[in-house]
């Protein structure tokens, strides 16, 4: 019996909105392709819950989630009502640290009827990964002040990596490379201006190379690195990055296709000794939610690439095929890419197409 | 008199090439403009030198470069004899720490005969300031590591920013504003991750905001920010950063505009207490260099940038509206933007524009 327990959280703004969709068509999967969902619901890492309980998540989060095989996450976030530098290091980001989903994966992806803001563009032009250090690195709250409030005062910020953490992303990139048409890795650093970190992580990057001969890469300055995505994107295939450089990636990445407001982005724990997190890359989106405008694509997508996670590829292709046909037609898609359906409507009609 | 002190170094690579084209446009518009040039050489910041003597410049180069009014620059680095990270840190980096050249500035505009990558923009849609933090910060040699070569390795990285350095970065920002037409600043940030340094500079930003009742401001975090560059580059009017994300966009802006090989990097001390430093953002390009083809419109724009800073306004002026007249037509123009010129056709083609 192939029998999936998913914890949902649907988390602020519209999250709320787009979550019902990635489940409508999950559901739908299911029944096509044979499994079973058990859907355990929470209504915690939100803003509400904050406002209620002056935190984001229960003491026991841990417990309630339990041990499923994966959690489906919305979007989460509400300044008015609670600093993102609280909101997120109370939820998302302690996910990512305490669940060890060190990987962070995002594509980077050309689709049919999303309009792409570089010029002469095709669908197939571009077509890679990143692979982001998701626990480690530049995030980090490590750090103090010395004369605060003076003049004089100093601020002292720690990048913190380690080996254990660089090199397991790295091997994951390089792994990722090999099952790939391409078999390139990409790195991004910044070793000429970061004088103690990021020398130190170009020689993980040798030296993890140095066992994936079939795989060739290269490395680009994060600067040089941006300004690639815009003018040769179709260059990449497979991008590893740390912590920060990975987050400006994958959002610069989608931004370059247009498909900033439906990739998804998955936060993985590639042992499974944890729950891996699925989420879409935009956020709760306040000046839009409670409209029923959202575009429910990116949390679709994010299902799509949650399936993958859990062994059903086949169900996460043909999810990825209804996204395509329902993207191409304009009576389907929604209002941020010159459509007509709501949320609803775009979400139904991904899981019919399916 | 107004006689003008110059230090000039090429460096390496096509820095070598695109100097001579420089000092004939800015020879020129002194001819033309009624002030002289008092230019000095120097054989060294370069790898040639490196070679020579195991260091990048000489222990006395502060005394050899003497008190000149500027420091024009061509291009630094050659990654086959001397590792970038001591090439840069030993020159370029080393002249904006002891000279205090605290501002790094640089345009993104749109320019005619530059093919853009971004779609459906033209001439004028595209126009500001980056305006990046440059002698502290992420750039940084503090830090060490832990249990070194044992899978137990941990690197330790600091950034370290000063109330000092912050400030007048965010108020030269704010002053620049005041000088245009839509007087907004948008800060780079990173608050909602790096839990230390950026939610300070956020509170310093409000702080500065607070003495400018008359420029708007806002503020994104850098992977939305550099999102942005892509999706509405025609929002921003100057934007601040810190000295890394000040680097990241100061490229990524160029890219989308299609300018990273015409625009200019100025690294100013706005005291004048020592010398500014003008060059293009373009590197020592290894692979065409000595070929006579290099694109020299970055070292005649850096030009234009510090005759602007020396207080010739008219003559800045003119160079750009020769530049730009060079541009538009493909036989005066180098062959990466698709012309038919060489180095030394195209610098002769702006100073006879002149
Ligand atoms: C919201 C924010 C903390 C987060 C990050 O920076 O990791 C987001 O940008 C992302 O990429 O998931
Ligand atoms: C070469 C490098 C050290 C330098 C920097 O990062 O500052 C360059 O990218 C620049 O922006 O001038």
């Amino acid at each position: 019996e192939r029998n999936y327990k998913i914890s949902v959280i649907p988390g602020d703004g519209i999250g709320k909105e787009v979550m019902p969709e990635g489940v409508r068509v999950l559901e739908r999967a299911a029944g096509l392709y044979g499994f079973t969902l058990d859907q355990t619901w929470h209504d915690f890492a939100n803003c509400d819950y904050y406002a209620r309980h002056g935190q984001m998540m229960p003491d026991d989060w841990k417990a309630q989630i339990g041990d499923p095989h994966a959690i489906f996450f919305g979007a989460v976030g509400w300044p008015d009502t609670v600093p993102d530098h609280i909101s997120l290091w109370q939820s998302i980001l302690q996910f990512r640290r305490e669940y060890d989903q060190y990987i962070n994966l995002r594509p980077v992806r050309l689709m049919p009827g999303v309009p792409c803001p570089l010029a002469g563009r095709e669908p197939g032009d571009i077509d890679f990964w990143v692979v982001r250090e998701n626990t480690e690195g530049e995030y980090s709250s490590v750090g103090g002040k010395m004369f605060p409030g003076t003049p004089r005062e100093i601020v002292m910020q720690e990048t913190v990596m380690t080996r254990h953490g660089t090199e397991r992303v790295l091997r994951y990139a390089f792994d990722l490379a090999r099952t790939r048409e391409r078999r390139h890795v990409t790195s991004a650093t910044k070793s000429n201006g970061i004088a103690i970190s990021m020398p130190w992580w170009d020689e993980r990057v040798e030296e993890m190379a140095a066992h994936y001969p079939d795989v060739t890469h290269d490395k680009y300055h994060i600067d040089i690195l941006c300004a690639q995505f815009v003018m040769n994107p179709d260059r990449f295939d497979v991008v590893v990055a740390s912590n920060l450089f990975g987050d400006i990636l994958s959002d610069l990445g989608p931004a370059c296709t247009g498909t900033i407001g439906v990739a998804p982005s998955a936060n993985i724990n590639p042992e499974r000794t944890t729950p891996s997190l699925f989420e879409p890359v935009h956020g709760s989106a306040p000046d839009i939610a409670g409209k029923g405008i959202a575009n429910p694509i990116g949390q679709i997508w994010s299902a799509a690439m949650m399936l993958e996670h859990l062994g059903e590829p086949d169900a996460a292709a043909a999810i990825m095929r209804a996204v395509e046909t329902v993207l191409a037609e304009p009576g389907l898609r929604t209002r941020d890419l010159k459509g007509s359906a709501d949320t609803e409507q775009c979400g139904r009609a991904v899981a019919e197409a399916l």
